[in-house]
């Protein structure tokens, strides 16, 4: 993609109403678009990462059994009057339908799921299954700040899984979290797994997978020695400073966080409020154990971009960067744009993905709008560099531009993304 | 994937208020669940073709150089009010959210593209550029019928194209229909283009592409020479038998058709009403110039579906089925199943997609599952193959069974797929 033609270019401004740094770098880069107060357009090269994102998620879902469907966002209230949640859930949006029915816009799906499975999982044959969606969803926030930390309209990965018995239920929860901490590795973000309450959601063991942020909304408490973490509602009567209950040496103490992902045990309070029975083995009629499984896919953009930056923009991680390359002609020599143009069509031929920035500004604002989007690859075509029969490449992770000669390129490329 | 664990098995019955061909087979298949009137869930068959569609038609985009941002689902009615929409769509849901804030579920997002385009697009350099999004929407219906004909929230494409001039807009105009040929020829679906005109969405050049099938809710004038067409708006004062407009040779006749997609020269009635101006290269401000262009995604897999069947059940194009290969192991015999499960390994293994119909079923039952699934090719492992050194291969869409040398297999399925 040549930048000239690209839609959503950078901006020095700062957005008014911004107060952390990935909101900030975010708007200011091309990523995001606030429409109103929590919702926003994924501009193209957001929606590069949020599709990144969307799509590993979905393979390491794949590869341990889980099936994708699609749940909608309008749901009848009358679901949510089964489980009594209609009542209950402050951020629900209600609203009367022309056809004169009571709906609401989906914050979440366990009534939507759970009248799947009362309808198609019969028999313990049909039994264990792992249903995921990735899905827009909305809660009818108040506040909503932060960029996309906080959002009314929000891309959540949830999943549901049914099981026969606590042991198939603790097979599937394990079978999550293992996936959890495979994706959390391959979109390179450093999670910290805290024991936590459920909540509105109901069920009993829960889990959250945290990234510590001083601009996290929430706050855990983890173990200075062993890394033993609650959040505050599981926490109940301890506080900074305290021997951790775990290891019984270090101390707690208390850090904001980003919650990253979510898994709950659940149980059978779902399926008994809305009658999801199934016939066991023995012939007897049992209310299906599930267990949900969330990760915030378009906060992760945000989680990601805070706390992966410099003073100068964001950093992304390889596998979920807009773009791999960002290449840069600098100067209007003939041979250096045209040699950039050469490379950039050989870039794309061997299958990367570039960014190639062809426009004609100076140096000095092609480096500041290279570092601000945060591609990991940059590379410089330049009189200079063309002296030296070479590209300059620099990693924005850090250290040093190194000179590069043309045939060993595609070599040195490969090796990093590979 | 085994089908004995897959969720959402076909079901004999047809659900009461059924009135199509597709609706039929896309419910007892287990392609799709109705939550409520007009809302539907996409089972995990569903959301195979679902997705398949949804990334043909984004790479065909690509191709054309057009660019993927998502805007969201909820807008503010300010929006609206701008362009005086708010008060003409009687299919638009409004709703006044927590944060005491008139919105919308957006049914089609010309208001917030031009919103971007007015705070992106400020030069002629910036132009021209074609944005796209395949995105939820949502229409407030009173009617929803038809299965995935009509539904109130459905899966569009939508994309919007940006022009200096009015060359600009017909050079994008044809780059888009283009591509939607390509798009259709690709899944599979024989394609009508007619004339039409552009109702509330104003402008002037406007085209449909149409299915024709009994089914449809549409009405359009065809030529039985030529295959001149117009929709009925636009052939207003013209009916069934007139000579054609066109070629002066045919007779028009009234058919039945489902509109697939939709491309409209806008103009500048969005630029003028919410002041999109950008700044030419004469340094004059002028109002950009929009097309825009749109595939309702989730209705096409009701429209392929309707095209597409016998009296036994659905015949998927090879590009958009939600797997390549149905499996069928027939009997018990440990040599068979054994058998199967390898040709399943080696099948997956070669980048097949398989579904395997690994049950303890009956032939009969096997065969019309296979048959209302749809899957283009059904191999059949069985005592009688096996004596064979062979596979049956079957064709969804035709011919008779063949059986084929296990050797030769890969070959056979290889030609057929590539």
């Amino acid at each position: 993609m040549k930048y000239s033609k690209f839609f959503g270019k950078t901006q020095k401004e700062v957005p008014k109403d911004v107060l952390i740094r990935s909101h900030e770098y975010l708007v200011r880069g091309g990523f995001i678009n606030q429409v109103a107060a929590g919702l926003y357009d994924f501009l193209p090269l957001g929606f590069l990462v949020l599709s990144k994102l969307d799509r590993i998620i979905k393979e390491e879902l794949s590869k341990k059994g889980v099936q994708h469907l699609l749940m909608p966002f309008v749901h009848p209230a009358s679901l949510w009057k089964e489980t009594g949640r209609y009542d209950k859930i402050d951020v629900l949006l209600k609203f009367t339908s022309a056809r004169g029915t009571d709906c609401v816009l989906a914050p979440t799906h366990e009534e939507t799921v759970t009248d799947l499975a009362r309808k198609y999982l019969k028999t313990y044959k049909d039994l264990p299954v792992i249903l995921n969606q990735n899905q827009w969803k909305y809660r009818d926030e108040m506040r909503a700040t932060g960029g996309l930390l906080r959002t009314r309209e929000f891309l959540m990965q949830d999943a549901y899984s049914f099981d026969c018995n606590d042991v198939g239920l603790d097979e599937n929860f394990k079978k999550m979290s293992e996936a959890y901490h495979a994706i959390f590795e391959r979109i390179g973000l450093d999670v910290t797994v805290v024991k936590a309450d459920s909540g509105t959601m109901g069920g009993s063991d829960s889990e959250e997978f945290m990234v510590l942020a001083d601009a996290g909304e929430d706050k855990i408490l983890i173990c200075d020695k062993c890394d033993y973490g609650m959040n505050l509602e599981k926490a109940e009567g301890m506080s900074d400073g305290d021997l951790c209950t775990e290891c019984g040496k270090g101390n707690f103490k208390i850090v904001n966080a980003i919650e990253a992902g979510h898994v709950f045990k659940l149980g059978t309070c779902y399926a008994e409020s809305m009658k999801a029975y199934f016939v066991d083995e023995d012939g007897s009629s049992k209310p299906v154990i599930m267990g949900c499984y969330g990760i915030g896919i378009s906060r992760l953009v945000a989680s990601i971009a805070e706390v992966s930056n410099d003073e100068n923009g964001l950093i992304w991680p390889k596998n979920v960067a807009p773009f791999q390359i960002n290449l840069l002609s600098l100067g209007k020599e003939s041979e250096v744009l045209e040699k950039a143009e050469e490379l950039y069509g050989e870039l794309v031929g061997e299958g990367f993905e570039v960014l190639y920035d062809d426009r004609d500004e100076s140096a000095g604002k092609k480096f500041a709008d290279s570092d601000l989007i945060g591609i990991p690859v940059r590379l410089i075509v330049s009189k200079r560099s063309l002296e030296a029969k070479s590209v300059e490449l620099k990693y924005r992770s850090g250290g040093d531009a190194m000179m590069i000669a043309f045939d060993d390129l595609s070599g040195v490329l490969q090796k990093f993304f590979k």
